[in-house]
């Protein structure tokens, strides 16, 4: 088979499974993620595997997971104006320092009691930090939820805790890996990442909005909101060529590709609904994030459950106690309902613990067995979220003001 | 840069040059095609080709593209319940026949002509052969004429058409590069090839209307037609799913991926109003054709064609000229305007163009020289068309009865 064809049919098999499963998860009233990421399982776990020659290229499976966890984070971002951010910046601020403080803590703590060396013991700290927010993002969006305090908090809180992450990641990689710092180069990063944020996040929304109104001075809004306006179409392309513009620059500064699909979101959240945004990109969404659920399934590789299972309990505990306590407590103040709730979110680990112990396998620093449990611990934080989140809702939620939600 | 940060950048850059072009020229009311071509041509001759690293991976843009036009050719099956096409097949058939043995002749005398070997000479007929009918599709969706007479017959035509080229390119692959022929295998095909498209175009919509039929006793419409009822996500997931199965099983069986994508469409054109599925295939094709057609451009290469001029000029008017003569003369009956267009409408060689060309050089057929002119016979000849088909229309078409196409 030509590579062309091959990737085609990886890409048939790939969703169909993961897309199937996760529609007769639905149908059952199990979390559509879950199906989703274990036709995942299904695809590394069976001879799929081997006969869609993944061993030999995965490459655009994995792409197309990023481009899903991409638009899925735009679309997060569409549905959160920036002010409803702000409102709760100082509680997500101190909910991400608690919530790296703690997990860094007790991974290393693991580490070094399991008398791995010292750099080692870092890194698994490192990987009980790094939180998936796609998952839960996703969660909040099946349930209706993004409107919530509780959301916000989440959300603003995975970004800084994000930035925190990769700040980690370079300074303990710098150290463990060429055995010096770069003092100039975290600071350069730093800085680099708070301008890129603070600019996105306060001049993008006020230039959209300000372009948009020079242009209903030309147009009546009645016009240009008819169901198939060529503005409609122009804006969508426009937000499109954003979130790709956003995205890469973040990847290039070195940020999570999909805090700039976030940020790119969020400067068009006031004007979505006028222009169809949010359903626009809510079909594409539906095409592409179950290559996101389904490569997350891809790590978890069963074979190597036995041989590493009493570590694998060991590390799930701690990273679900961690960043439950960690979290909760930064977000004690909104109540312990809402603590709990924003613990809890705070949780899946997804792709973002599978990034970090790849860093550390191939700088040697993890061995095989130590790789596995790091990213089977990964997609078990993950599935564990989706059938508790909608309990954690039950008992009602603070929304915010409904007329600043729309 | 990783891989992963790379392959996203390159796919920021070549849909914001494609897309970016192509509303330029839309803005200058000229067609967007051939801004999203030109974007192609753009990154292949400046120094983003290297700085992107298309020379060593371009797979990710490749397959982007194929899906591009899967989901063109998707919705352009949409667009035509297959009773529309039963009517127009026989003069699809012999306007197939006609528009295959013209080029293919007149290539092969060429390369006599020129004095190359004669499975050069073959393949250079057969090269001409090749109809890419995503670009008319496009052209004649932007122009709103997918519903007329010379559509049908130019679709119709263009798959047969395809499928006589495979039959051809496989006889002729058979007994250029091992010699020999084997009846057997290409009777296998034909007839695989037959089944295949006979089962798809008549059982499908049966399958289809069936089900839903049945579904509509237990729902009432109204309700299923709802904006955002769950019957519709679930729809749009069967035709996705339907959508990946049969274009991965054409490619298993030898077939063109985007005959699949059209019978699936097909199967799907009765009820596509009732539940919002051409405007969610069109969401996803605005986001992914640009990568087809930037794809096509990206076989430009521009300083290859000073050295290759005459030859290429040759190829041009030859392509141009065989597929105007020999399609032309099949829609003869339909009136001398209808049949211009069809003629015109089946000129663009586009990607098949430049597949013919990728093998015979791969199998040492073509040398450099050959194959850059080839190529760029390909991508001239889909660049003619896009300025010259609303010319065409202007003296009116013949709608087919308005009643059966809604």
């Amino acid at each position: 088979m030509a590579t062309v064809d091959l990737l085609l049919v990886q890409v048939a098999v790939v969703f169909g499974l993961a897309k199937g499963l996760g529609e007769l998860f639905h149908r059952f009233r199990q979390p559509r993620i879950v199906g989703e990421i274990l036709g995942g399982v299904l695809v590394l776990n069976t001879p799929l595997w081997e006969w869609l020659q993944f061993n030999q290229n995965r490459d655009f499976v994995t792409v197309l997971a990023e481009l899903g966890v991409v638009f899925l984070m735009f679309y997060v971002g569409l549905e959160t104006p920036p002010r409803e951010l702000f409102l709760v910046g100082r509680r997500a601020t101190v909910v991400a320092v608690l919530g790296v403080m703690f997990p860094l803590a007790v991974g290393m703590a693991i580490g070094l009691g399991i008398g791995v060396p010292r750099a080692t013991a870092i890194f698994i700290g490192v990987a009980l930090v790094a939180t998936s927010i796609g998952v839960t993002a996703a969660l909040l969006r099946e349930h209706k939820k993004l409107d919530t305090v509780e959301a916000r908090v989440i959300l603003g809180a995975a970004f800084i805790d994000d930035i925190l992450g990769l700040v980690l990641l370079s300074v303990v990689g710098g150290l463990a890996l060429s055995g010096g710092l770069s003092l100039v180069g975290v600071s350069i990063f730093v800085v680099g990442a708070l301008v890129f944020v603070v600019a996105a996040l306060v001049l993008l929304p006020r230039l959209v909005n300000y372009i948009l109104s020079k242009r209903e001075e030309k147009e009546p809004p009645e016009v240009a909101e008819a169901p198939s306006s060529p503005v409609r179409n122009l804006i969508f392309l426009a937000a499109l060529l954003l979130l790709f513009g956003l995205s890469a620059l973040a990847s290039y500064i070195g940020l999570a590709v999909i805090l700039g699909a976030f940020l790119a979101g969020m400067a068009f959240a006031e004007i979505r609904k006028a222009y169809d945004l949010t359903r626009r990109v809510d079909i594409v969404t539906q095409l592409l994030t179950p290559f996101f659920f389904a490569s997350i399934g891809m790590a978890l590789q069963a074979s190597a459950v036995p041989a590493i299972l009493p570590l694998l309990v060991l590390l799930v505990i701690a990273a679900v106690a961690t960043k439950v306590i960690g979290c909760g407590l930064g977000a004690w103040p909104l109540g312990r309902r809402s603590a709990l709730l924003i613990g809890f979110g705070m949780v899946p680990r997804g792709e973002v613990g599978i990034i970090v112990a790849t860093i550390a396998l191939s700088a040697g620093v993890f061995d095989a067995g130590l790789y596995a449990a790091i990213v089977i611990m990964a997609v078990v934080t993950t599935l564990l979220l989706p059938p508790l989140l909608p309990r954690l809702f039950a008992g009602g939620s603070q929304a915010t003001d409904p007329a600043t939600i729309g």
